[in-house]
């Protein structure tokens, strides 16, 4: 592994995506093994007597939505009801629950009205995502895919959250693997905040941030379709992007052959993140548009894919303030995922 | 302990002041128990062998800023330089690095110049920060102000966050009892946020959002100067507020009387929250106005302590979105905490 610069001082950046400030602090690191993990996810291991998400034990699962291939009971995806569901798919025809009403003006008030879903990424529950060969990660991006189109019937829907959580500390409760979708009735702030970036960055220079992402020294890899690179002003040690070359404001216009290539790009970027960081814990996470988003927002809207390993807590400060302090810097992260040829 | 209302529907809820939105969600929380802390921060412990904040040991830390009492051996408070600063104190006077430059649009570069400081809150190992009596937490309190009134000095500094990590999960890497603060050169985005939504509560109502914090259902504890909430948007099952009852923008007003009352205050509510959580790693932060605010700001801002159990930890939800799922209704949390009775 590279040795980091360690004469270099600490430095603050903010980047026209997140508009977050980010702390680069040398003096917190000083060895590239400080950032391996200590408490790695399980790599794979043998399923507890009775995993419902394991093929042949459907029924104790949660309603399924679909499933890929359909009606076939040889399936390798499923999308299914979470069991503990953060909102709920009834929808309250009386709630008295509404949006920052006039009783109630220190805050709003809305009726919990969503849809929270899981995506069982594999039949058998010893394989992982990363094993999967790039036409099945595929299957499982496609499945994202066709349930956000699902949601996008819904009009209370504004945005669907597309997210991984994989190893106990990255908020996994279960060890098969798995994804998450939340269908969410407002718009995060989180995503508003990154809109209005994005929106200012192209007023000021007529192009869009996303599209104009720094890869000097930052770029990890490269496929027909896509980039990986560590973003100039990464939130976390070792995060990666994983941006699509076209201009394209939603995740869920991906097609066949964009999901192919996504796939094999995110199999080998979450292997290198393995073989360099010792199996982390991590999440993964889709940012896109939201569901009934305006013609005239395209232009500064473009989705990708930010992947996080968990190697750092957060602690008082972040939750202050809102900035994060990476020990890592991104040009370092880079060469270091450089580092590790993969080829699948 | 009272049983959590099973049948309630799930809610979305903003407050104005952190402008967030929160989803309770009763389907993810089936018990109180299930929100005791599953891995309690120790209680007391043996020192290691040279634990450098203990006293007799301050020729192994990094170099002190001041004590209370002054040059006294038998010091009760030390504030020292953290060995591994997130920022440098050492002004970079050829520094390169600068807010935003034109040749650099996709992204903010400014030079790490900062101070981050530890408050040794006793001088003894195994006692910590709730075995205080309240004129020596008040003491802890104090020495927060007087440096934040140091800092103040330097004009490159903006904004003090002042913050307490205790339990490893919760970003602790010393088991001393111990507070941070970070002097920094800009104003973090929380704050800018926070500081946003209470000026638009301002003048939408003419009132402070702060002086106007809901207590029906939320209260917990009141004392003279103070009283502490749970907040009605709370993004953590059992955060708490402590609020000062006076319009006040900055903690750096608090006086030895109020010091001392919310010493005693921030001494409960430490105790309530072990007592009922199973002593769970938490952190708490001071909310604070920027140094240099101006007088025309003062009408709304308004200081107060927030105090977060780390009960849950943060998954890809929570990173995409910004949004927080809790499983703990404020009104629930906060009628648990009641139920003990502390004197002291």
């Amino acid at each position: 592994m590279a040795s980091p610069v360690e004469s270099r001082r600490p430095e603050l950046r903010k980047d026209s995506v997140t508009n977050r400030w980010v702390i680069f602090s040398p003096a917190r690191a000083k060895r590239p093994s400080d950032f391996q993990s200590k408490s790695p996810a399980p790599s794979s291991s043998d399923p507890p007597q009775t995993c419902p998400f394991c093929i042949g034990q459907e029924h104790h699962c949660a309603p399924e939505i679909f499933r890929f291939p359909p009606q076939n009971s040889d399936w390798k995806v499923r999308v299914i009801h979470n069991l503990y569901p953060a909102l709920s798919r009834d929808k309250d025809l009386d709630s008295s629950a509404s949006l920052c009403s006039d009783s109630l003006v220190w805050g709003c008030l809305l009726d919990g009205y969503g849809f929270h879903d899981v995506i069982i990424e594999s039949p058998v529950h010893s394989v992982h995502l990363s094993d999967l060969i790039p036409e099945d990660v595929a299957q499982v991006l496609l499945a994202y895919k066709k349930r956000i189109l699902q949601l996008a019937g819904d009009d209370s829907i504004k945005y669907v959250q597309v997210f991984k959580n994989h190893g106990a500390s990255a908020g996994a409760s279960m060890t098969h693997s798995h994804s998450q979708m939340v269908g969410l009735p407002v718009i995060p702030p989180s995503v508003s905040t990154r809109l209005d970036s994005m929106k200012q960055y192209f007023n000021q220079t007529g192009k869009c941030s996303i599209c104009d992402v720094p890869t000097k020294d930052l770029l990890v890899d490269e496929s027909v379709h896509f980039i990986s690179v560590v973003p100039y002003a990464a939130s976390f040690p070792f995060e990666l992007w994983i941006v699509p070359r076209d201009h394209v404001s939603h995740f869920h216009e991906l097609d066949q052959e964009k999901a192919v290539d996504l796939g094999g790009l995110l199999k080998v970027t979450l292997m290198k993140m393995s073989l360099q960081l010792n199996k982390p814990p991590f999440n993964f996470m889709i940012h896109t548009s939201p569901l009934q988003a305006l013609e005239s927002d395209s232009a500064y809207s473009h989705w990708f894919l930010q992947i996080v390993p968990q190697l750092s807590g957060v602690g008082g400060f972040e939750l202050g303030t809102g900035c994060y302090i990476n020990p890592v810097f991104p040009e370092d992260a880079a060469k270091i995922m450089r580092e590790v040829n993969i080829s699948i």
